[in-house]
Order: C-alpha cells, then sequence, then structure tokens
C-alpha cells in the first residue's frame, strides 16, 4: 500500500509554518507498515488542490489530507474530494447538534458558515475532534483509502492517533523499537549496521540521527507474531552487543526523563551549576512536570566573580587552571554540594564559542564534573558546531554522564 | 512566476526529519516576490523522482529541487532532470580539481564514486558548496529555471543565500518589513487588519502567529520603487498606531536579541532569579554569543529552601503570601540585586503545572519582577497551554517586559 499525504495552506507553501503534519503521518504510517511515497503541499487554491487530488488518486492507495476542513470560503478540502469521485455531500444532523453544542458551551453564537462542517461525502464517517471544531472525514471510495484530517497539528494528531488508526486496516503485525545511543557518530552505526540493515525482508532498520544522539529504528512487519517478536528480539541483541557502552535508552523517551527516573526512584535531589550552557541543563530539567521532586536549584555562575561568589571557588583555581579546565569544574560541583539539600551536583564550564578559543583550548572544549558526598567523575568532552549546537550537545551529554553516574551508585 | 519545491529524499518521506527545506525556500521565495504553489517530496526512488520532475516542468517556471546530488548510486537528481530535457551530462574539468582538492585538505583518497560530483547538464552552471561537498546547479532550459541544491539544510541554505538568489531574475522591486507584536491574540490582529488586507495588489500582508507572538508581515512588489516604499511606509504606520503597545520589533529579530543590544549599549549587566521557568531565562540569553557582556549570574531557585539561602528571602514572606506571588518575586529580585555586579534584576516565580494549580492560583499563574537599585516593577501574568507553553510564553513576556524597562531608563 502506497500512501501520500497532502497538506493544504497557503501558510504552508509560503513557508510561514513549518510542516510539521507531513512528518507526523508519515513517521505513524511507518509504524502501521505503509510506506509513505509522496508528500504534496498546495496553497488554499481550489484549481491545485484538486490538481492534487486527482494526481494522488492514479498514484496512491492512502491520501491523507491536512487542512481547509475549516468553515471559510476558502476552505475546500471534502468538496474538491466529493466532485473528484463523484459523491454528494449530506448533511449529518447528528454533527450539526454537536457543532451548535460545542458553539453554546462557549458561550458564542455559531456563525452560519459553520453549518458546513456538518456536511460529508455519502457512504463516508465523521472522526470527531476533541480539540477544535472541524471533524475530520474518513472515506473508502474506489479502491483507496482517503482521510481528510484538521490543519492545526495539535487536532490532527489527536484525531490520527484516536479515530484513525483504529480505522486502517492492520494486514500484517507490525512491531517497532527504537534503540537510542549518543556520542557516536552516525556514519559508524551505519556502517556497523549495514550487514544487518538489508538482511531481512520483514524487517526494516534505519538510523536517524539528531544533535549527537542517533537513533536505530526497527519495523518488523509479518504475519507471523510469534516469529516476528523472537525475530525483533534477536536483531535488538545484536544491536546492543555492538554497542552496548552508547546505549542510554530505548523509545525515544528523552534523555533527562530517563535521568529524571532515577533520580525519583532513588529519592535524590540534584543541583547544577552551570557556566557554557547558561541554564539549559536546568531548564531542561524543568520541562518536565514534577521535576521538583528530583530538583533543588541551579547556579548560573556565567561571570568569573559570580563563580567565586556563589559556588565559593578559590580564585586561585581559576587563575592557575583557567575558568575552562578540570579543576574550576570540580571546585563547581564541591561548591554546589555544600548545600545540604542536594545529594548530587553536576557541574559544567566550557567554550561554546564562537570566539575565545586557543589552540590549546578551542571551542567546543567543555568539562562536566559528577559529585556526590563520596565520588567526584570528572568528564572532558570536545563538541563540535556553532554555538547552539556546542551548548545542546553539551546538555545531553550532562545527561548521558548523570544517567552513567546514577546507575553505577 | 510560479514556483514548485522538490525536496527529495526517504528520509523526508518516513519522517526521520522534518522538511526545513521547503520553509526556508518558500520563505526566501515569497521576499523575492515569486509565489510558490506546490511543495513535492518523494523518497529516492529514480521513478518517483522523474514523476515529479515530469509533473512540475508542466506546472511550475521555477522548479528548485534539494537533495539527491551525493556521490552515492541513489543521488540520481540531476541524472533524471537532464534525460527529462533532453541535455546530456558533461564533466567539468574545474569542478573535478575542485572536489579532488577538498578531498586532499581533508587528508582523505577521494572514493571514485565522487567523480560524477564533477557533471553537469549542458549549458548549466554549477553553484559552488561552501560547507560540503557536492555542488549545486543552475539551469536555463525551455523557458524554466530549474536550480538543484544539495539537501542538508546548512549547505543548502549558504547557497541559496549567496550562490542562487544574485542569479535570479527580479522583474520587480520587493520590500519586505516584518513588525513583531505580542500580548495579543492573532485573530484580533488579524481582524483589526483585515480592511488592510487585500486593499492594494501590490502590498501583501499576512500574520503569523507562533506562541503568544505575532509576525506581521508587509511584502510589497512594485517596478516603481519610490511609491512603493512610500506606501509601504503608509500601511507600517497604520499599523503602528493600531498595535503600538504591542510592538517589540521588526524583521523579526529575537526579542532576547534586542534587550542583549540595549543592555550592552547602556553598558548593564543583568542577573535573573528564576522559579517556573528553570533557568530558561538565563539560557536563552545565553544563546546569543556575547551574552558574558551583559550577563552575570542566574539563580535557579527551585525549592523554596534555595529562595530562602541563595537570595536571602524570609521565610515569612513565603508563608504569608505564598511561593508564587507578588511579594515573593520582588524578594526574588532583591535579593539577586544585593549582588554588587548587578545593575538590574529579573525574578520570576509561577505555577507552570500541570498540577499544583487552585482557584486563587490556576496554573498559568506566573509573576515577574525588574528591578534596579530605583526602581521595582512587578508584573501579573496569565499564561494558557500545557508546562511547555507557559514556560515559553513567561520567557517570552519577561524580555518583552525587560525591553519596555530599559527604554524607559
Amino acid at each position: 500500500m502506497k500512501a501520500e499525504i497532502i497538506t493544504i495552506g497557503t501558510e504552508i507553501t509560503t513557508g510561514s509554518i513549518l510542516n510539521t503534519n507531513s512528518k507526523f503521518l508519515s513517521s505513524k504510517l511507518l509504524e502501521l507498515g505503509i510506506e509513505v511515497c509522496y508528500h504534496t503541499s498546495v496553497d488554499d487554491s481550489a484549481e491545485r488542490i484538486k490538481e492534487a487530488i486527482d494526481i494522488s488518486l492514479k498514484r496512491a492507495d492512502i491520501i491523507i489530507t491536512t487542512g481547509g476542513l475549516g468553515p471559510t470560503y476558502d476552505d475546500l478540502t471534502k468538496e474538491i474530494i466529493s466532485e473528484a469521485l463523484g459523491l454528494k455531500l449530506i448533511e449529518d444532523e447528528k454533527m450539526l447538534e454537536i457543532i451548535k453544542d460545542k458553539f453554546s458551551k462557549l458561550n458564542r453564537k455559531m456563525p452560519d458558515n459553520n453549518l458546513k462542517l456538518a456536511k460529508k461525502p455519502e457512504n463516508s464517517v465523521f472522526l470527531s475532534n476533541k480539540i477544535g471544531t472541524a471533524p475530520g472525514i474518513f472515506l473508502k471510495a474506489d479502491n483507496k483509502i482517503i482521510i481528510m484530517l484538521p490543519g492545526p497539528p495539535s487536532e490532527m494528531e489527536e484525531m490520527f492517533n484516536n479515530e484513525v488508526i483504529p480505522l486502517i486496516p492492520q494486514e500484517q503485525f507490525v512491531i517497532k523499537k527504537s534503540i537510542n545511543i549518543t556520542d557516536i557518530g552516525e556514519s559508524q552505526v551505519e556502517m556497523e549496521l549495514r550487514d544487518l540493515i538489508n538482511s531481512d525482508p520483514e524487517i526494516y532498520i534505519a538510523t536517524f540521527a539528531k544533535g549527537n544522539e542517533v537513533e536505530i529504528k526497527l519495523i518488523g512487519k509479518s504475519h507471523d507474531k510469534i516469529s516476528l517478536e523472537n525475530k525483533l528480539n534477536h536483531y535488538i541483541k545484536i544491536i546492543e552487543e555492538k554497542f552496548n557502552d552508547y546505549i542510554y535508552g530505548y523509545d525515544n523517551i528523552p534523555i533527562e526523563e530517563i535521568v529524571f527516573n532515577i533520580l525519583k526512584e532513588k529519592n535524590y535531589k540534584i543541583g547544577f551549576a552551570e557556566s557554557c550552557t547558561g541554564g539549559l541543563i536546568s531548564s531542561t530539567l524543568c520541562r518536565i512536570p514534577g521535576a521538583s521532586n528530583v530538583f533543588d536549584r541551579g547556579i548560573v555562575s556565567y561571570s568569573i566573580k559570580s563563580k567565586i561568589e556563589e559556588l565559593g571557588i578559590n580564585s586561585s583555581i581559576i587563575e592557575e587552571f583557567g575558568v575552562v579546565s578540570k579543576e574550576t569544574a570540580i571546585e563547581m560541583a564541591k561548591g554546589l554540594l555544600k548545600r545540604n539539600d542536594i545529594d548530587i551536583a553536576l557541574s559544567i564550564t566550557g567554550l561554546a564559542g564562537p570566539d575565545g578559543g586557543t589552540e590549546e583550548k578551542p571551542v567546543g572544549l567543555v568539562y562536566i564534573c559528577i559529585s556526590n558526598r563520596e565520588k567526584i567523575v570528572p568528564i572532558k568532552c570536545n563538541f563540535s558546531g556553532n554555538r547552539k549546537a556546542i551548548q545542546d550537545k553539551a546538555v545531553k551529554k550532562a545527561f548521558f554522564e548523570l544517567r552513567k553516574f546514577l546507575i553505577n551508585l
């Protein structure tokens, strides 16, 4: 089954928004074992929407559209699809009630143009919209599946996950697994997996790089569930043996969430003393609901004086070894650890650039130090890329090392 | 002139990466006065690349492709385009030297498959790649402009800005301007601009929302430069009058950069005391190269004890008014301002959720306080959305208020 995703909206073709819908739907369909061969985007022009629909009806088995389902005059998706398939649009009384109800709950009068939201092509079913107003539509016609979804990503994603997936025919069992690794380049990962990647038609293996992380994705498709599970486990074992030291997690759970869970489980409180990352380690952990269970405080000691005043670092250490040094990182962690409420301290100091690098201490040089009352673990790193890339890689690395430190306690 | 963007790569159609190329190229072309009507993405299949090229040759005047220019067997873009247009691929000796040179500079032997990088369709010109290896190609044929660019965004963007733009025919003068506003909803902005939006065929006006910011974009196209400038200034004046209190900047310069520039110009050092944003205000400022010129330190006082220990807040204030209160925010700013190196302190405390809200103090309630040695300005805010949205909006608001505070000094 070949799928095409058609995203409709002038905001896409003018480049005012990123097309996250196509990415979301592609990766979801991949997990369902459906190959997406085409992405098409057109602006809100009736002529070009029609053209895109006509082309896709010739080449795809599953067509998913997003956008153009709203109440205004330039929302034309279902009108054009119905016409292309020779289907009538019929008003659905139940849906009309639902929509009227949504307006009355908001204490707003329903503008008349919303009446058209209750219309759908004959023989199709509505997909309910739990977040917005416009319902989606699921239609089987001419041996094709046509799914019309709203444009706003939050509405679309919720609808796809809860309304569409149960309706998509699963001819085969599909099992997916991701192995998340870091500190190793994608090209090396790919090379080491090369023999594995095309060895089995039932197992799709691919690598995806992001920052200094690599996701190894395995998707198995088969009619025989038991044999598929065995096979997938076999592949996972091989991959785990190859990359043992680099694996930090599974199924794309962010590294900071893994660290958060370990801290919570062990009932540890952590503190951060940051320089080059400017508070990004603290704020990354604080994205997680309930961060206060594990995070006590952070000191962003950006200036030299703040390192001395807030963390009590001896100025002679900085003079002798420099701000970016193992010794300063250790002192930063020690200084923070003096706070009684903290079980673990992580410090970081480095050169995020673009200026300030020397031959001896180039931009990208970063020292991390993790410490509790028994152990002090300093780590030296060299990151490449621009300022943002260096900061982001340093944060990931900090959590990666923190995870190692914690599981060995 | 109608443009189509064809992004080639299995990593796009499988949803492993976001298609940032289409967005980048669309917004650049819009600024050049060229309308993008179609985005197409196909995987690395020769058949589907050919199909996409054939369709685009029928409907677009400018075709820009990204991807498929590398040395491997599935890099087929220029081969397929040459074939579709009946053009021969010719080896270019100069380019061959350049590519060999790139390898020798990296101390690497050039694999033979890289020879094909030096080939281009007859009558086309190479676009040099300053970041990667594969050059781009600019081709005029059959009254169409066909531009082939590499897939990696950094290479593609650099090449487009420096090599492609000078080659694109400018039939009209194009002037663009963005007005950045915040603290007001997009729908209200749109409503107030409705009469303006379609009033002049030479002036394109659109609004783009992101977080709690709205960009009002004006793009003027005309053969008469002077009259266009006058017209655009007239529109800008109208918009400024309508949204005076909400404008924080122009041309999409991030608010933190505006604040950074003011701080630098006035030679002020700032410090942050953060609770609900967990260090995100500090780290946002530290994204900017040279942040150390204006940023001294940040205290992420997440736990109550850390607010008392690090900022010296009287615990009775917290007991009486609560952690999330105007009074605590004021004390946090005051406590931080005691550091001699700081001219301005900004504090923030609030409920990012999802838990912990009450009727009196709901999730989204945030207090900001900005202070120097003369003035104390507390600000109460209510933000909507999930935890991440509340944190992000709070950070933007903090910088927005900081800008107001600074320009009034």
